[in-house]
């Protein structure tokens, strides 16, 4: 159970209390708000606040372009051409802020992004809870043989329940001698007084990286989506990448049309190098090429014959 | 008059709706919201979305510290307590927006602070409007002999109308170029059919850097009192001072608490050098000190006496 | 002539120096340091220093992927590679400085970049020199149709006789101007005694957006070749994708074999949408395609068939 | 040892390596190049590259300010000048790039501060190494009664002693299972053959944040100071401060005129709150205060009083 009694108590008070508002307003993403979306054994993503809607998106780019956006018909319309065309500003102009339970071995992954604000739990101030992050076994994977940084087959029953093992134990292990060196009850009071306690910016570096942490997290739409093309991707790791996806989520409530154009022109499209784009042009133009003669290593011939649905 | 009938049309429009919402609201900012706030002769301020309030401040810092915080009586406590030992980040929880009309070389010196979200009216796109800064004449001042970059004493009248004239007239003369240059009616449409016009993006380069541009401009909270803090400040020329005061003041109907604790620690504080400080303590002590045997500079040590009101 | 006397015997100075380092060294790049490249009628760029080589980013790139590098055979293949991929963060280790000389309106588009470090001469503190761009006759363009930011074909001899006069005039007239508002001579004494002469932090005002300033910018190698992707490409303005083609000019130089990697992978390859990829498949599975059953836009469509050189 | 033989190797290697260069060159930075400098037990900071010096600092301020700078006679009173009136924008102009062995825990830390570029050794692609952070005896800390997150008095021998035998069984214990999951030797092949082994993106996660991890880090000057002037002070973690204290050491070596500056106006003053300021003069006027009539809380009134030496 990621949260406490206490804290689905808050979560209901403010999602009953209702204020009249002049700002941009989205109901689907307000019939979200504050709400955990369950994510992994003990995480969450909840929308804790925004800011614009895909209007004030159309807005500061009319702002930008002027009179030149008069002849773009209709929002979705200048929504795409500015996806197209990168131009990212107006998207920055959008906000959210998610309140985020994660492990830590994922939260330093993601906090690789830098454009982004952050308030993570201190373990400095405050001891963490007992929660840790054991997959469930079909994500048990071996070491995959092609991809230096990726999974290959989930591993046998047997060799899946000794990792299992391995993990809730050392976690659990871990946890309880960090109990035991902060020394500390609930009112942080001493639990032996014979003992002083060890401080807590200390103590906790004797917990597993499977540990869960939370944090507020506040980023702009822009990079919200860059995050999301390198976090939703197949290539990410699944543990950071189901968050990514629950978040994508979050994003088709709140700016649909914005969602829309990211899915046709950043996540479901391609890039091709210069060479590339000359094998296409070939191909197109009748001639049978082979990885030999394309120009391309045979590796990226292989990713472009995938793109062009020619390899599985 | 900054804003056409239709803009104000569009704004009233804007007052009027109102959506239930179930984020935190803020009723003194709500009272203000898409209403432009004059600045200058044609510019304005105007607040068109903000996120966040001094509880969302608070509640993120109390996920930061956790249990650490509970000692903590009240908000205001709390918020005082983060302005003071610099932790920044649970300010950076809020997020402003404003619509802002500036002269260009205003704008200038604003984009150097680069931790903000940025949409200008493009001249590239659309057509500037005609409307350049004139000083008021008491604004009207001698270089400063004491100081590389301020004002001295302000220009007699005669002096005054002159500069005016000047100013006026060359703004004028360019901006009636500039239309030639372009040669476009309203519609787009060229004006005399005999010339085929000059590109926007070319004639624009011959107005002066007293016309008015517009921008979007969107930042969180620490950030916007960051830029304050050296707006606002008395050393920062008059023309952008008077924006960063006109935002002082939508910093106060959103955020009080932190509005308050922004004087009382950044505005209205000094920074002391070290030697400055053994002054300070050799003065306390009871001794007699002079510039010359303070260790201090003649300008530090006019600046010290200064601050602790022993010079005016 | 962009420099005067004193700094070329400064810059003739600094290249006659040499110091010893255990630093990452780049011959061909030192051969171009301090030198300036003359960009535009008074413009220029000039390398004044670097941090780095494509060596450090592979070294970078080593340290992050530590044993899983090890298969790539050579430098280039990892370079590629990491461009291919996105992996942006070994090209931060590498950082270089240019201190340039453009016009106002050049420079008001270029920092728009907020990713890097600039000095800009203050002309609060200092007076500015009589320098401002006239586009060569062969640049003067009128507005072009089809497109809302550029330029159409250029001007019939008369016309454009007429605008350099009108542009050459202003840019006089209002420099003539500025330097009477300030009434200063070289030293900084008063011309004109019986005036007291307008402070230069409003004297600025009256000069055109044509006039030159400077800037020192310095930048990560990531983040350059993103600013030169967007300036160096056929849609930016004329007048500052000429100081881009001058720094992609250095990038060959410094980082030879990222260079050539982004010139594969960014400037020279292409981004399809997904409906466009989906076409790219009909059409080479042998499928003839319109516009109307594509899926796409005509415009759209337009920029695909280009791209895939069926239409010109 | 935190280095391998073949490290080692490669460190003589290029310290032996000189090239000529234009470029501006520190002989005092470059004897400690690539040299690693001993943090904590497993830990250390080798400076890599550095662009800049403090004349490079003086000729960019002297790019911006223009002849304004003339009468400032010299470079240490132009850098003195610059940091206390806060004018950052010259010192960006530096860079430093460092190589850095440290704890997980304090690679947490960190990384909040982000502007910096990083690129972190990757358990995704690779395997760490069996490296764990230890205390020293007398580094082993009670929770501090006064101060939520700081420590408070050294344990006893016997409890320090049952303490390390924790951290360092639970390290051992976690290594070793983390081996046991991946099941692979240095060649990255299969130890026990009937096994498959746990990829290591998962199998990372059961290791302590005691683990050492490595990154390469690269900042400039101004961003550096503000790193140094949160984790070199008395507040920060002790973990964090003896890498800043390592740092600030480079910092003189390399810059001295601006670490003399930064000791002067950042490290060694003070900031006084507009109430402090207020109880500073009516104390210089002869009153006698008390925290009850000074408008101070009794928290700030201590530290008021230690600030100005009345209180230890």
């Amino acid at each position: 159970m990621p949260l406490t009694q206490e804290q689905l108590a808050e979560i209901d008070g403010l999602r009953e209390s209702r204020s009249p508002t002049r700002r941009a307003t989205v109901p689907a993403i307000e019939d979200l708000l504050y709400t955990p979306v369950p994510v992994l054994d003990h995480g969450f993503i909840r929308v804790i606040d925004y800011m614009g809607d895909d209007a004030a998106i159309v807005q500061a780019a009319r702002v930008s372009y002027g009179r030149g956006t008069r002849r773009v018909q209709d929002d979705a319309g200048l929504i795409n051409y500015l996806m197209r065309h990168g131009h990212t500003t107006p998207f920055e102009m959008c906000e959210i802020k998610y309140h985020i339970k994660l492990p830590i071995f994922v939260a330093r992954q993601w906090i690789r992004h830098r454009t982004a604000n952050v308030n993570e739990y201190s373990a400095r101030y405050s001891v963490l809870d007992k929660e840790y992050y054991v997959p469930a076994p079909d994500q048990l994977a071996s070491q995959s043989g092609s991809n230096r940084q990726g999974r290959g087959d989930a591993l046998s029953g047997e060799e899946a329940a000794h990792v299992l093992a391995i993990l809730k134990g050392d976690a659990e292990r871990c946890y309880a001698h960090y109990e035991e060196l902060l020394n500390e009850d609930e009112a942080g009071e001493r639990r032996d007084p014979a003992r002083a306690g060890l401080s807590r910016e200390l103590a906790r570096m004797n917990l597993t990286l499977s540990t869960y942490t939370q944090w507020y997290w506040k980023i702009d739409l822009h990079n919200l989506m860059h995050f999301l093309a390198l976090r939703a991707d197949g290539h990410a790791q699944y543990e950071i990448r189901v968050y990514a996806e629950a978040m994508l989520e979050t994003l088709r409530r709140w700016v649909p049309l914005t969602a829309a154009a990211f899915t046709e022109y950043r996540l479901g499209g391609a890039r091709l190098s210069a060479t590339a784009l000359a094998v296409v042009r070939r191909l197109l133009a009748g001639e049978t090429l082979t990885a030999a003669d394309s120009g391309l290593s045979a590796r990226e011939w292989r990713e472009l014959m995938t793109t062009l649905g020619r390899l599985p």
